[in-house]
């Protein structure tokens, strides 16, 4: 019997991962079926059963990977004593993020921001990806909230905030931008930080006004 | 023939908006049948559709009427001049949207997020509803870029930074702020209004950092 090589094995499952990506970008879990994520990668169900056993594990090994990558980027900027300011620090994740999965493609757009959503939606109906989800939420949280408290200890932001309300609401940011992208298309990641940037420089009305 | 009051009517179709909210919350869109919708509001077929014809009519007005109430809570917010700014600006109009659908609830939590999420996944398949969710969200950003070119003319804001990449940041922050309590439970608005008032006030490292 012929050996495969590790690095053919991997191609292999990075081949049914990315395609069932593309599914499940496009149509939505639900609506997508094993038989159409064998044609997408043109695979034999043998060759696609050998990796995983069904939609559930290949959504679960989607999310991990995702979540994965979110958090080697945070670790990598949270080296920085103190970290880039939240403007620059957010784009950069996210422009890091974006650019790992930009080469998977739906109808000529990013299939990326369309599956983060339609997980979400899944998510509300299947406890264990809720449970994947909610372990790779905490890890974020936890993240932004050491980063809150470099802030705040090198005096670059108030320090009478709860740094996970910071971190919550760094979040909320990057989700909601994510929501952007995929309801109404491409945005540079630039805007984003743009507008963290003029968030950072308000302060209450000059007294003349 | 009896004559039925305008009052009945009114109450009639908010009974079959909020049961069809209820179903979708729950459900999602695909999931959800016409059937599920008449069991739930407990009316025979030909009540129901002398409202609405169909899944579509009914998502349709529910998006509309809530891009109403938070066009509403902006229009009121935007009189004062200075406007206030973003950290209350922000909780205030998703206190008043929230507070005025958390009558509406699955499995004894606020159908709201549920619900939107629900409808950006469906808005990927649905161009109708992605017309009206689009329409909605143009209205929203104007709404916030006059409230941004007003912030920078009371010298609230730095004013090099286009006003349309802080509504979208501002946007942003809100759905990602109902992806987190679909997702992870409700969270206190107060959460998003200090998270905000922390970000207002970051500042580069002090010089001895």
């Amino acid at each position: 019997m012929a050996r495969v090589s590790q690095a053919h094995l991997d191609a292999r499952r990075r081949q049914i991962l990315d395609g069932a990506s593309i599914c499940f970008a496009r149509n939505g879990f639900h609506a997508t079926s094993m038989q159409d994520v064998l044609k997408e990668v043109d695979l034999s169900a043998g060759a696609v059963y050998r990796y995983f056993s069904g939609k559930e594990e290949l959504i679960a090994a989607i999310v991990g990977e995702v979540l994965g990558l979110v958090r080697e980027a945070f670790e990598e900027e949270s080296r920085h004593i103190p970290p880039p300011t939240p403007d620059d620090l957010v784009s950069s994740v996210l422009r890091r993020v974006l650019a790992s999965q930009e080469y998977l493609t739906v109808d000529g757009q990013s299939a990326f921001p369309r599956l983060v959503i339609q997980v979400w939606t899944e998510t509300l109906r299947n406890a264990e990806l809720a449970a994947v989800l909610s372990e790779g939420y905490q890890g974020v949280r936890e993240a932004w909230g050491r980063i809150v408290i470099a802030y705040q200890q090198a005096g670059m932001m108030r320090s009478d905030v709860a740094p996970d309300h910071v971190a919550r609401t760094m979040i909320a940011v990057v989700l909601g931008f994510l929501v952007q992208q995929s309801l109404y298309g491409p945005v540079p990641v630039e805007v984003l930080r743009d507008g963290l940037r003029a968030l950072m420089s308000v302060s209450a009305p000059l007294s003349g006004a």
